[in-house]
């Protein structure tokens, strides 16, 4: 296909694409307007590249949402995998997060190193709205700083891979107004429109009332607060991390004489060497009791976990 | 004046103002519901105590408001005075924020030691409502971990008193809830209906939205996010100001080799000693790539402030 001079908004997107390692690459595609700039993008450069479009088999059209991905790309250059992959919609997390599961599973696969192959790039096309709307979500959780970093910029999978999100610095518009200008037919996903999903209400309710009386700038400042905020979180972690060293069995309260961020990072992480479900803000602080209020009380249920004091060391209770 | 039982509201301000040092005591009192609740739960713990009304002269009913304060709360023991104060409303930060000056100076003297009387306590009667209001407005900024930490629940007064919030944890409608059950008639002020000030527009327009979409926790939600923010921000500060030592006239760029958030919060610390107003993120990001992206570029303004680099350092240009 020849190759035509770029849009506005395609060459935003190739420009945001540019910097990626030059490794295997794997573009993450669910044939959405985000993905699909993001996979055109990626043809446009001619990068050593495959699409791997995930068929989750939980809507009736994705197998030809799937196609429609292929009949596109492939006439670009990029050549276009297509994975069935297995959902349990009876997990206790739900259809949703059981499809997400898969999906990355899949996608860890695709960029795992295998015989001469190397770990490759595994690239998603969440964009700055996306971050925005996990801030509001990370923020109605009240979880801290860390819940306000929202979706990582860059993170290695399992495998041995890399996930990289390169078009974060951009808006969901910016994205569709791509896939125009390239020519690009995307699919739109009827559960974004689901008001049954907090992040749908988010997306279409919260943020545009945000935007009506705060000001234009807000999602780009909610993408600037996750930026700080990972930053903060990821020194704090490490601080704790430091503090901590080797994880106890049993951990002494004198450990948790620091600074509460400290303290209560090093808790969160001993809670969770044992077995803790991913312990919430009231957990941690209800555990932290046992140290700073400390009259002999009872032990303290977590999820997956009860926590009790023996003399001066926090332990795992077992029944 | 006779003390009746209390109602459930008018108890549990008074269990919020319990914990409140016995030093001499000044209520700073609007004749809001937040400050005549906070004052009449001061009344009926007998504290040392007298409520200081502002009245800032710029609606025409605040000295009868001021008066009403002093009818409402003088029977219950508590002494009332009312300071008047000049507000100059044509200056830049606008007439708000001139008043708010105003009222913190009044607040700082009164609360200040002369001659046998020590320093005193200052209690405001900000609640929860007004710290989730705060996060937003903060969160709308997008400058990080300290906006989001919202309105501090304590802090010296330059004078040498302390400033105590104790109904950070109660909500707006405990406290009208409580004027009733002490028959108190509080004043509504109209700039708390004017959707010229954005912090009336969150209160009336976004928070009720987000209480709508997420779920009735999200006011709770902000305030404990605010707790760990000024945590996390108190923490990070205090290794930024360890790291950075004394404040050096120029600043060597190997001082910033450091992790972002505190090569940040140092290089934002050496802006405001030198002069800068304010800086904000993108003020302090463009200063670093001074640093991070050297390759000879010109100064960089700031509020306030030129930076240039000279050699390996950093450099307040003089005209």
């Amino acid at each position: 296909m020849a190759k035509r001079a770029l849009g506005e908004h395609a060459l935003a997107v190739v420009q945001a694409v540019r910097a990626v390692p030059d490794a295997p690459v794997v573009v993450g595609c669910s044939g959405g307007p985000d993905s699909l700039a993001l996979a055109a993008a990626v043809a446009h450069l001619g990068l050593e590249a495959r699409a791997l479009v995930i068929d989750h088999g939980l809507q009736p059209e994705t197998a030809d949402v799937a196609v429609r991905v292929r009949e596109q790309m492939q006439p670009r250059g990029l050549p276009v995998e297509i994975r069935s992959v297995h959902v349990d919609p009876t997990t206790d997390s739900g259809p949703e997060a059981s499809a997400r599961e898969a999906r990355y599973r899949a996608f860890d696969d695709a960029t795992a190193a295998s015989g001469d192959v190397p770990a490759g790039t595994l690239l998603l096309g969440h964009t700055l709205d996306d971050q925005a709307e996990q801030v509001l979500l990370g923020l109605a959780r009240g979880s801290g700083t860390r819940s306000l970093a929202g979706i990582p910029p860059e993170r290695s999978l399992p495998g041995g891979g890399r996930l990289l999100r390169p078009l974060l610095g951009l808006r969901r518009t910016d994205t569709e107004r791509a896939c125009t200008e390239w020519g690009l037919t995307p699919w739109h996903d009827p559960h974004n429109d689901d008001p049954a999903y907090t992040r749908v209400r988010v997306r279409h309710d919260v943020l545009p009332v945000l935007e009506d009386h705060l000001g234009p700038g807000v999602a780009e400042a909610l993408a600037r607060t996750a930026r700080q905020a990972r930053d903060d979180a990821d020194l704090l972690d490490e601080l704790a991390e430091r503090h901590l060293g080797d994880i106890p069995d049993e951990l002494p309260v004198t450990v948790l004489d620091a600074p509460t961020p400290i303290a209560t990072r090093v808790l969160r992480r001993w809670l969770i060497v044992h077995g803790a479900a991913e312990p919430g803000h009231d957990h941690v602080h209800a555990v932290m009791r046992l140290v700073t209020h400390w009259r002999g009380q009872h032990s303290v249920e977590v999820p997956g976990l009860r926590v009790g004091r023996r003399g001066g060391r926090l332990v795992v209770m077992r029944d």
